[in-house]
């Protein structure tokens, strides 16, 4: 059995910083350091991150927890609760994606300019509510599937990171015949968009596909329902040890993909245990 | 039988605007007044303002024709030709649509800006070599089927008037996944779009179409071939002398538009004739 691991399995640019940042702390000076939130969507490492005694931490739950810094998450959070946590005297320490701080700013940019501020987005995700916070008072959130709203003459787009180009391009089809200026930022990360092309690939060239990381990610369940509409046998795990041998029983290949939050040791953990099942490792390409 | 005119038959704006400017100096100083190249595509207009003492003039021929003002038609001319003909001494009647002034203005805009400057347009148009004079030497034309042209981070867009917002959308969805910024100046002029769409619902209604305006008019040409699309019998004709009884022999309905650069008069006189083939005539709506 061949196992086909996809090179763009695991954590992105930003993810990798903001553990490096977070971990790096946990080595240093850990007393009263919590993270604002669970760092990211993947139980093992806040687990690891815990055994290394830095706790999330609501922003309601800061007045008794003797809290002295706070980690901010990839996402990022609102303007104002950083005057908010500068006010009760504690050190932020930002691990916010450089991806999503260029999304705030020229979100505070283009609103600086007059123009009326269009974000693309889930209007629930934390990293819209943080840029949304820099975008002025008439700004507004849509995504691809929003009625046209009202809009100004000069309408200024930014994008969540994590969105695809087809919203984008959708969003501004719609918007571009009712408005006489438009500037887009297209602040897209394209690291999404290459893990699920990889994942799709790989999908039609395997009998098995395991996708690996938190059942609260969803970039990994976006990956694991892509491969599943391609009509392949798909698990989504966690950890290694869900793997079951009867799985593998009788196939050829397996491919192996991993969310953007989801720990190197875990896909290599992952990988052994299905070399010890019976496989022969390959890289994706 | 009865007679549906088109409330949008005829001048748009633009070209009233030019015709009373051009017109307004035949009651004047005519003398050594010329208009660059044909004023507006009819040559019924183009007639009437030599009866005037006013005639075209193409760039090279300036020198021995005794000019002392030029008209500038509603495309407008490249900023190096103003600079050309005020050398000479020569005074400029500015007519040039205020609409295409503003894709001028806005192409010179984005190129101090730091915008590489794509111009929405036909290479060939009048219109658009005079915008492309203020976009800088990177600047770029293309229409929606060209080729993804390689280009800078920085994208700044301007459209020719008379082009379909379906363009542009196709344009915009083509570049966006490829560029970190756009800036969009929507310069189209709906009036083109507009009168399109009231001839496509008219020619829906009637059996017979009559299209006005010159033969070597490209708006009314398109009015014309959209109707024939739409499988109405269709007659483009520039006045009308050229109305053959035979052609609303037995029919119902019959529709009359015409192009932007037709005059009122024209489409009276075709409105009479008709009448008096036995028709009687209704607003179009």
């Amino acid at each position: 059995m061949e196992i086909i691991i996809a090179k763009r399995a695991g954590f992105c640019f930003g993810v990798k910083r903001a553990i490096d940042i977070t971990f790096g702390m946990a080595t240093k000076n850990k007393e009263g350091v919590f993270t604002i939130g669970p760092l990211i969507h993947n139980p093992q490492v806040i687990e690891k991150l815990k055994r290394e005694g830095i706790f999330p931490l609501e922003m309601d739950d800061i007045e008794n927890s003797g809290a002295k810094a706070l980690i901010i998450r990839t996402h990022g959070i609102p303007c104002y609760l950083y005057d908010n946590i500068s006010a009760r005297g504690l050190k932020i320490i930002d691990a916010t994606c450089p991806f999503v701080k260029k999304a705030q700013r020229y979100a505070k940019l283009l609103k600086e300019n007059g123009y009326q501020v269009l974000i693309l987005g889930d209007s629930n995700h934390p990293e819209v509510r943080g840029i949304m916070s820099y975008a002025g008072e008439d700004a507004i959130v849509m995504d691809e599937n929003t009625p046209l709203p009202k809009l100004g003459s000069k309408v200024g787009i930014v994008v969540q990171t994590t969105q695809p180009v087809e919203a984008l391009k959708k969003v501004l089809s719609n918007i571009i015949g009712h408005v006489k200026e438009v500037k887009v930022y297209n602040t897209i990360c394209n690291s999404t968009a290459l893990r699920l092309k990889e994942t799709e690939d790989m999908a039609s060239r395997v009998d098995v596909m395991i996708v690996v990381g938190g059942k609260n990610s969803a970039n990994t369940t976006q990956l694991a329902n892509l491969c599943r509409s391609l009509n392949v046998r798909t698990y989504h795990v966690e950890t290694a040890s869900e793997i079951q041998d009867k799985w593998l029983n009788k196939i050829k290949r397996v491919g192996i993909t991993a969310g953007a939050s989801t720990p190197n040791w875990i896909i290599k953990e992952v990988e052994k245990r299905i070399r010890d099942i019976g496989g022969k490792s390959f890289n994706g390409n």
